[in-house]
């Protein structure tokens, strides 16, 4: 794209920053910057501080680690909620799909990510030990695992029922199968063949 | 995404902003900042700083209306380029990748958008006026019109050329035809029909 000299620096400088966002190329970048320069310099400032907003004001929750800006988070601190029932995810994207579901109202419980050995990450990398320290702390009933269904997600569901169930803990795991609206005649193999070991009695 | 309530509202308004660029949706902008929740704060800082540098500091040249940091621009300011040949474009972008092509070293002249009676676009909304005052100011022998070659490129071109023929000044049009690489099996047959019509001696 634009080189780096003299006076559109501002503009090549903007260009790579957002390059650094995934699935954007210096492509994309530049079309978005080149289209911020199109609009009122006020757009520009608003994505500036909604950055330096989150960048200064957010911080994970002490407790179940969302990102959020009152430590603990809403869900941790809403007295609402069913203190005996924990629901692990993966990322805090994952959480927001469950709330949305509207189905759940225990409370949560962020991994960061999953195990993962081809890339590097273990056990110690996520927020395992934490989600440990709570579950001895408290009068849990129900660990509801919620990690992905794919191989790594599947791998981490059942390292952490092995480390769960020693507590007396109940541990489950959310079904899989065909989704809603699905066609078998479309849905992968996998997905079918443990939609039909997983059948239930109607 | 996210509702706007509580304590996630600074990240709901980030997911906003971002969503008001240009093929950025809610569900792109959530992950962008998922993705910078999980990176260094500097991150988030860093592109904050650079969008804030370029709306302080980056505006039109005065001249060819190039986005630009010092008015005039390192196109119009510099020596080494020719006066007398102005190439026409219709976005900032476009002069980037004429500059790229290492194939013109006159002067510039961007007119922000193209007409588009469809979209509202007329000749006043677009710098036409201030090229016609430049030309009829300079000492130019050649206007090199870059604009697209589609349909309403083409429209532009054809405006433009009918206002600055009377001033006794050369118009040209950039060539269309089959691209470098090209086959001519896959290419569309306006491109082909263009490329035969315009065929050159050897």
């Amino acid at each position: 794209m634009v080189k780096p000299e003299g006076d559109v620096e501002p503009i090549e400088t903007l260009i790579r920053q957002f390059a650094r966002l995934p699935g954007i190329g210096l492509k994309t970048a530049s079309r978005l910057v080149y289209h911020l320069l199109q609009t009122e310099r006020s757009q520009m400032k608003e994505l500036a501080g909604a950055l330096l907003a989150v960048a200064d004001k957010v911080r994970l929750c002490s407790i179940c680690f969302m990102p959020t800006q009152n430590d603990p988070c809403k869900y941790c601190s809403d007295p609402k909620r069913d203190d005996n029932l924990i629901c692990v995810v993966e990322r805090p994207q994952d959480l927001i799909a469950i709330e949305k579901s509207g189905e759940f109202r225990g409370r949560y419980h962020i991994l960061h990510g999953k195990i993962a050995p081809l890339s590097g990450i273990g056990p110690d990398d996520l927020k395992i030990s934490e989600l440990l320290r709570r579950l001895e702390g408290g009068d849990i009933a129900e660990v509801i695992i919620a990690t992905n269904p794919n191989g790594e997600g599947e791998a981490t569901a059942i390292y952490l029922s092995k480390l769960i169930k020693p507590l007396d803990i109940k541990v489950t795991r959310i079904a899989s199968g065909i989704p809603m609206g699905g066609e078998l005649e479309y849905i992968d193999k996998v997905t079918l063949a443990r939609a039909l070991s997983a059948r239930r009695e109607l």
